[in-house]
């Protein structure tokens, strides 16, 4: 019954969520306390208590038609010149209304470019390790998929082999910074030498590519470090952003797609992402959540708390004698797995420990390890890791 | 810049999204007391109260972790429960949790369902007048639509002509009722007729014919009629329902997809749809709303404020000499241009008032007016009608 493009996407499910949903199984029979899920990127701090004063506000303030209502494609007009102006105080960025279209999430924001710009056969470059989803939203526009090869040694985008791997078929470049699953940023350096890549094979092939950004972890960068606003960098950057972790709000799907006036064609490509998000079936991003954003498009969710976790995490799993580097940003450690990947992965299950494979984020021989959960759950995991780290026979095994 | 896809649908962007920009500036200039826009279904009666004090309830009584967090991918377990309790109260099916999908509105359910089960090159049949962006929905998946043509008398689905144009490449039916353009409820009949031509063709060409019902007006039925539940009739029938209109929330994005036990192939049409949800960039339907509907399962919008205007208009624009048959259902009427369409919408928005040409709906010579508005509006827009009626010299005319 189902379509010949759906069919390998149910034969291979997303392991993230398969991890999900044996979280939840293995909750079930050991109970909570018991069982240690690092799989989902599923915010543990709660939502700013603004976002809550924010929407009692609406409720009481605003017209129920109003606040519940249809609204242009692209969103509430206020709402994005909010979100145009902060981006402009905050990165020195021109943007205006006209800049920002409202989507549901980052995955929807995705979407709606790769909608917007790809024709068949037309290639997509991503950097491994990368969110495999990306995979599944190119080929919904019929889109081939070129994974660049990761530099293990700093998880850095590998650049040489990224200039060797664009042809004229290609139409875009998806990066992630801060980065899921490594936790890298990528410097002004890095983004300078991708633009300089860019605008030379641009040259060479006649063609106009598109840099995509995604950027659901901009606000959660650890030790001060400064992630650079892509824009800036290279003229055709497209931005995906979302309030899924900085507002702890990933079930309310709520971002925006930022298309500069700087890209080549943009309003036409801004008329053009508004209908692919009506078509898409998305029509608008989701209203109530909208209004609140305008009301708290300066607020932050607790960086701090993901900062103790993964300085517990990454000290603790660094001295049980697992390789790993210091995530910068983002709320994962992507973790070298001592022997075989999938032989890892059910050791860890054994404990109760659920991590994703690494093979997930095409890059073989990792496990993503997700922190952002309680400071308990991962106080109470350590004896786990520890047991863990000595089955396999590492030095710092109890 | 953008994608060949994009490009017809940039060239012949809605004429409903149109019309509801026109009317934004035409308020700008005269006011909005002087501008009468009939043209989108966005509901003027506001959501339930209970809608408002169940968000107020929930978001001081759950974790906001919770509340805004992921899910599965289908929704909350509890929520598609209480769904499918719900239905079968009312309906006496017998679905439970994993025959619902929760999904951002029915326009995103709709994109689900047919990138589920198309391929390209497989045919997807309408009835004119038909909501236009389903053209838009069928081509993402690189199927064709098959228009068949209205039967203008009775606005009935048209089952001689339906019958002939069903080949082999048939895979699915979308079906609209209460209709939206014409407000026409599709009876038992009508529905058993439609099931036995979908039967016999299914024998004939050995083929499985997804019958699509597209339901977002389910609950605006006037005059007690009954609007029959479709997977009551025809097998392989999905459901697309939104909350929209039946609780005022169009912009919120929320609704719910059916899958029933007795299609073919059901469970992995679930799974795989489930899978559509994520990879399309919805993910999951936006959370506090999923947790709303749970407490407001049986609560339902002010039909009766709808019925006032339904029969306020209804008998002022025949009065005044206008053609249109009597809406069952839904909220919008349509009415017979006198002379060109397009001439006619023109007459229209001298007079400041806003319809969308029929042709948007493929049934030329027609007009749809949202009647979704205030009493007042109707009341105000009455002398502009007339004066409309008396300049296209129908015999109502001052």
């Amino acid at each position: 019954m189902i379509s010949e493009k759906m069919k390998p996407l149910v034969e291979n499910n997303s392991a993230i969520r398969a991890m999900f949903e044996e979280g939840k199984r293995l909750a079930g029979i050991y109970g909570e306390e018991h069982v240690y899920d690092f799989s989902l990127g599923n915010p543990n701090v709660p939502a700013p208590e603004a976002v809550k004063q924010a929407i009692f506000d609406i409720l009481n303030q605003e017209e129920s038609t109003f606040v519940h209502g249809y609204m242009s494609n692209a969103g509430f007009e206020d709402v994005r010149e909010a979100i145009a102006a902060s981006l402009n105080r905050r990165f020195g960025t021109s943007f205006h209304l006209n800049n920002i279209l409202m989507t549901v999430g980052a995955a929807s924001g995705l979407n709606v470019i790769l909608k917007t710009i790809l024709n068949p056969g037309e290639q997509v470059v991503v950097f491994a390790p990368y969110f495999v989803e990306y995979g599944a939203y190119v080929r919904n526009y019929d889109g081939g998929l070129v994974v660049v090869p990761p530099d293990t040694e700093t998880f850095q985008p590998n650049l040489e082999a990224f200039a060797s791997m664009i042809g004229e078929k290609t139409r875009a470049v998806i990066i992630n910074t801060p980065n899921n699953p490594t936790g890298v940023i990528y410097s002004e350096e890095t983004l300078r030498r991708i633009a300089d890549i860019l605008y030379a094979k641009e040259e060479e092939y006649h063609t106009q590519i598109v840099l995509i950004s995604d950027e659901p972890y901009r606000e959660l960068a650890y030790d001060g470090a400064v992630v650079p606003y892509v824009t800036k960098y290279y003229r055709d950057t497209a931005v995906c952003y979302s309030y899924s972790k900085s507002l702890s709000l990933p079930g309310e799907r709520i971002g925006y797609l930022v298309i500069p006036d700087e890209m080549q064609g943009s309003e036409e490509l801004f008329s053009a992402a508004c209908i692919a998000n009506r078509v898409l079936g998305c029509v608008n991003a989701p209203s109530l959540m909208q209004r609140v954003i305008l009301r708290c498009v300066d607020e932050k969710t607790d960086v701090d708390a993901y900062d103790r976790n993964r300085n517990l995490l990454y000290s603790s799993l660094t001295d049980y004698g697992f390789t790993c580097i210091k995530p910068e940003g983002a709320f994962y450690l992507f973790v070298k797995t001592p022997g075989d990947e999938a032989v890892f992965c059910e050791t860890c299950k054994k404990h109760h420990v659920l991590v994703v494979p690494g093979s997930s984020f095409a890059c073989p021989g990792y496990v993503r390890i997700a922190y952002c959960v309680s400071y308990q759950q991962i106080e109470r995991s350590l004896p786990a890791f520890q047991a863990i780290a000595k089955e396999c026979g590492l030095s710092g095994g109890c």
